[in-house]
């Protein structure tokens, strides 16, 4: 088979309050199995704070390593929202009203005081992007070229995505499938290196836990192709079994 | 006042579980506020895959920039735990067995099957490292210079943290104060950033929220200065009753 294009997205995290553990990031694991679902593989996040100059260093080296760069936070109307001025320095390209942004805004605030300009902020977009629908919220997204600024707020963020279903192009899923068993990891530890030195493509991954009182492991099998990820599954529950464990498909 | 030194550190988080969405990240939150109980603040996190190469990048970058350097994840007995080659090809060391490492893992294993060449592989750290006690599991963390090595499981790694109380040296701690109100973040959004600007030191970030069919927002104001927080927050509850908006100290 030829190898295919894999494509890949980096996420870039803007915020202060993630960083001094005052909340826990919640857009990370929705934004890593939406990507999956477009068929575009998650490479890197990074978390930096609301400084203009970290922000820019992050966009630059993530949109550069990248078919696309995900960012969320900062895009709200308060003096701490400094995405858009970032990503627009980090691109080279001035800071625009968007028209139909205002026009949205425009209309959300009729009834709720009327378009200030610090609510004018929310329209501001770098030069030439465009905007990603959102119904929650009277601001925006935006995506400008390849750079997709989304919403800190977890369920508004996942609107944005919604919104952006489909509309990226990307390559096969990653597919994965799942095989528990009730054994210490480091016991089948060359079991299951061997296992993925014999199935190209696959990747193993072991995630030992510890529950009612036993120790036990989940291995997690990805592969582009079902058919060398159900080779690969079949195989790894052979050998454990002949190893005198009892496998468990789907997951523990 | 001189200005006083401030320590930084950087997080690593090492996994493909996180990267493809099957888990979320629950490190995070506590390292950072463990880091800022020493008096050490986050300055960026990264999620990086299981791929060496990737690791070694990223513990470079993260390690030229700060004081500290925490990772977590990949110190296990399986063939996906590459953490600490990594960290060893970035400090251009080699890697060795540690003697007190593998007496512990010798004793751990006695009654469990024996020391297994997959379980040695937990005894092996960077030339020149000392050791995370653990009690939870037989494999201890690492420290290697500044770069401390976490269990990727997150209450081995807090319990390697609680080992690690009060050993590095930081500065004062950022305290913080919230204050919340039942009001649009935008309708407050210029009294925010002048009460910013009249008290330096201190930033105030801004987040909203949606709740009991009602917006509001939380404003929390960081200071390393305790007096300039009180004031900060004095004046914000001040001005936002002046713009006719009960202050909630505490937040909501």
């Amino acid at each position: 088979m030829a190898s295919e294009r894999i494509w890949t997205a980096g996420l870039l995290i803007i915020g202060n309050e993630i960083l001094s553990g005052r909340i826990q990031d919640r857009n990370v694991a929705p934004i890593a199995t939406w990507l999956n679902l477009q068929g575009i593989r998650l490479t890197e996040v990074r978390v930096v704070p609301d400084v203009e100059a970290r922000i820019v260093e992050a966009v630059r080296a993530l949109a550069a390593d990248n078919d696309y760069l995900f960012t969320t936070g900062g895009i709200g109307p308060t003096h701490d929202d400094i995405t858009v001025d970032a990503v627009a320095a980090a691109l080279g390209v001035g800071v625009e009203v968007h028209p139909r942004a205002r026009a949205m805004l425009e209309a959300h605030y009729a009834s709720r005081g009327g378009l200030t300009e610090a609510r004018l902020r929310m329209a501001r977009v770098p030069a030439g992007a465009e905007l990603i629908e959102n119904s929650l919220s009277g601001a925006p997204g935006i995506r400008c070229g390849n750079i997709f600024m989304l919403a800190g707020v977890p369920h508004i963020a996942a609107q944005m995505l919604e919104a952006l279903g489909g509309a990226l192009e990307g390559g096969r899923p990653l597919m994965s499938l799942t095989i528990g068993c009730w054994v210490p990891e480091s016991e089948v530890a060359d079991l299951l290196a061997a296992t993925e030195r014999a199935h190209p493509g696959c990747q193993i991954g072991s995630y030992p836990f510890f529950r009612e009182g036993k120790v036990g492991a989940n291995f997690v099998i990805r592969s582009a192709e079902e058919a060398a990820l159900e080779a690969c599954g079949a195989d790894l529950v052979l050998r454990l079994e002949e190893a005198g464990r009892a496998a468990v498909p789907g997951g523990i």
